[in-house]
């Protein structure tokens, strides 16, 4: 969320202002993605990775289109959450030197930024409901759903067969 | 996770090392709960988080009890996601002015946190497993299932209460 004081006076204010955090946050998953991508060794998981970007630009898209429906120019607010989530996915992943390990860690990490997408869409969505924006909600619904089958597919991959090589 | 280079060569170096960021996440989130206790207004959301601060000094004690359980000695790791988590809460609760809307503020902040802290304990689970620890992993699932249930609790009480309080 942004620095500024007291500028959030209602829920929709406080809808919006979420709006602007989480398109920062998708916009800043798209350029981690595809570092993500290059060091992932697993195959499946750098597919993954690689279907997960393209979903990313997707999201951003919907987000904007949320904008719009709603009456409110495109906005990016400043984030430290994702930022920090990012910074830390970063910051382990050149602290591994085994390429099984790093594929574990790069998991890890990927999880951490679809739960905090998660968490803000599905905030976004029970607030859209709230302000009688059930079209804003339908749209955002589509991203929770990815967000959730993506760290769906980040636990199989994980059990299945990442950490299995790992350990 | 921490600064320092390549020191993490094993699944079992990353379980301890992920177990020393949970732990220094928990501590930060015990130091925050006051907060927003101090803030929240509604009565059922202040009891719901002053519930919480309870049991995340259980949380931590638990995690303690898995540094030992492992050989381990009990560490806390820097943890730039949850300060950038915990840093987004305050900021925001900062902005909102109206007493209502601050109250769903603090719900969504509460709720990105529980989900950091699902996602981690999540992967910590699967890792003790592979790593034949499920001792470990089932005292780690009890912290788990205690956030899921706090997460689950917010929602209900977004949705139900404060959500229609504020708008």
């Amino acid at each position: 969320m942004g620095f500024f004081s007291k500028d959030i006076k209602t829920l929709n204010d406080l809808f919006v202002h979420t709006l602007q955090d989480i398109y920062y946050a998708e916009k800043q998953i798209a350029k981690a993605l595809p570092k993500m991508i290059d060091k992932a060794t697993d195959p499946s998981l750098k597919a993954g990775f690689e279907k997960h970007l393209m979903e990313t630009k997707g999201h951003i898209e919907r987000v904007e289109q949320v904008f719009e429906m709603h009456g409110e120019k495109v906005k990016a607010v400043n984030c430290p959450a994702i930022d920090g989530i990012l910074e830390e996915a970063d910051e382990v992943a050149g602290d591994i030197a085994d390429k099984q390990v790093l594929d574990a860690g790069l998991i890890a990490s990927a999880q951490a930024v679809e739960h905090y997408e998660m968490t803000r869409y599905g905030t976004l969505i029970a607030w859209a409901r709230q302000l009688g924006r059930d079209d804003c909600a339908a749209v955002l619904q589509k991203n929770l759903d990815e967000e959730k089958a993506t760290d769906k597919k980040l636990t199989d991959m994980a059990e299945r067969q990442v950490n299995l090589k790992a350990a």
